[in-house]
């Protein structure tokens, strides 16, 4: 299957629906319940997994994908496999021993819904399954591109990315960070996932470094954009609009880039850097206007 | 690196002794903590994959490796992931919210150690970076085999084998289970990664599909016997001996082989499934004796 994805200039709400559509669709199909004991655990994966959401990191997936000609099928599996990733690290982060949250997407939190240790075992098995789903046959034809995305996706997601991160946030509850120090702290605990969503595509197409670098870029200003606008949106929004409950860093007396700036220079600040990611993209010119339109709805969302 | 591994006729205890210090060499490396404060989840995960164990599944890795003249350092680099796998099952496993242990391999559990919280992300980080080891260019120059290795693992780890076998292993407590269900429950909770353990010489090597059968019939009843042999422990055993608490699953009311079929029969089942694991390796002759050696180790092993 080579079928493209949209045209240059698809509008970002219908590739924003057709990329829900199409990675629910996938991963409903990867996390077929099966008919042993065991059919638990998958249920917990897949209510995390296919819980309301943006699907924001497959959406930089595809659109990224797109610059490329990369085929549907490849990055689609892709993208299943970083939301996996994105809805385990969510669901082992809500526990009690860790942020003890009751509330996601507007839903109670997997340990709520099921339990802390179906919870626990959920996390591990969709971390586990975006593995198997990388390393399977239908994300690429040569097995060359397959392993770079497996040791890609394992540097992002581990102790010098994502869990590292996670660490640290933890170790901010109790030690007030600087903002050179939040700002490595989210580098790797959402910024590393995001550059990989956004980096993918260029994996899968076998891209030239000018590319892969130019991608890069783009998603190091804005994996940072987008933390700063979740840390706006903790003090500005509602638990309506962002289902999940807000004025937790606040309450947590953590260090956040809007503690530290206040919300008009961090404001500014998000504007700033979304300019600064999308002139990564000049050279892709018309082709990148979806990317574009992706990063600016980041820094502009109420939820 | 082509230095091989062993003479035919090594001895047990020599093989095993050089096992745990090339395996644990090898993490040691692989685990340099990092000057920054993510430095806290790395300690927790050198804590828990270099605590002192019989490095089981590594043996197993590089005595089916010597089987087809594997290379050392491709067989080290896969017994290392599958001991970080085997590491992150362990710090789960013992969690409050899953058995709730103190005491393993004879020292404080990691979130004894530690915080719960940071032993659940070094889980996670454990679980990661065993994807990215496979995935290293050390571990085999043909992608194709590093990719295999992946898909492998992530089947054995995951919801299917490991992950799935430990949410049975939940329900169990509230549920009865018959001597089928046991079985089920065994083979995917230990015996998926043991039989990973086994094969992973011949995926190394690509051998074929012959040998792959052999050492897959051998790993299914190895793998059986060694968790009859660990209900045994759990009766006969003593605290001091196995460096974890005894008498637990009776404690639990939890079914196993031994409650089901009782000491002797639980016995004599087992040295049946190590006499059926080894005639699985008459085709190797002499260059299996270690494999059969450690096969019987297994069963009679005190810890």
């Amino acid at each position: 299957m080579t079928e493209s994805l949209w045209p240059d200039d698809v509008a970002l709400a219908e590739a924003s629906a057709e990329t829900i559509r199409l990675t629910d669709g996938l991963i409903e199909r990867l996390l077929v319940v099966p008919p042993g004991r065991e059919a638990r655990v998958y249920d917990a994966m897949r209510y995390s997994a296919l819980a309301p959401g943006k699907r924001l990191r497959p959406l930089l997936v595809l659109a990224g994908s797109r610059l490329f000609g990369v085929p549907r099928r490849s990055a689609l599996q892709v993208a299943a496999a970083i939301e996996m990733v994105h809805a385990y690290s969510l669901i082992h982060d809500d526990l009690p021993a860790m942020d003890d949250s009751d509330l996601r997407r507007g839903r109670p939190t997997c340990h709520k819904e099921f339990d802390d240790a179906t919870a626990i075992l959920a996390g591990d098995g969709l971390l586990t399954m975006a593995f198997e789903v990388l390393a399977h046959p239908d994300t690429h034809g040569d097995p060359a591109v397959r392993v770079e995305l497996v040791a890609a996706l394992a540097i992002a997601a581990g102790a010098a990315g994502m869990v590292g991160g996670q660490m640290i946030d933890l170790i901010a509850e109790t030690e007030t960070l600087d903002i050179a120090a939040i700002t490595r702290l989210q580098r790797m605990k959402t910024g590393a996932l995001i550059a990989f969503s956004c980096e993918a595509g260029a994996i899968l197409a076998k891209a030239a470094g000018d590319n892969r670098t130019r991608l890069r870029g783009f998603a190091h200003d804005l994996g940072l954009a987008f933390q700063i606008a979740d840390d706006l949106l903790d003090v500005e929004g509602s638990a309506a609009e962002t289902g999940k409950p807000v004025g937790v860093d606040a309450a947590a007396g953590k260090a956040t880039f809007v503690s530290i700036l206040g919300v008009e220079r961090a404001r500014a600040q998000a504007d700033l850097l979304v300019g600064q990611a999308v002139a990564h993209l000049d050279f892709f010119e018309q082709r990148a206007e979806l990317l574009r339109q992706v990063a600016r709805f980041v820094v502009n969302r109420r939820t």
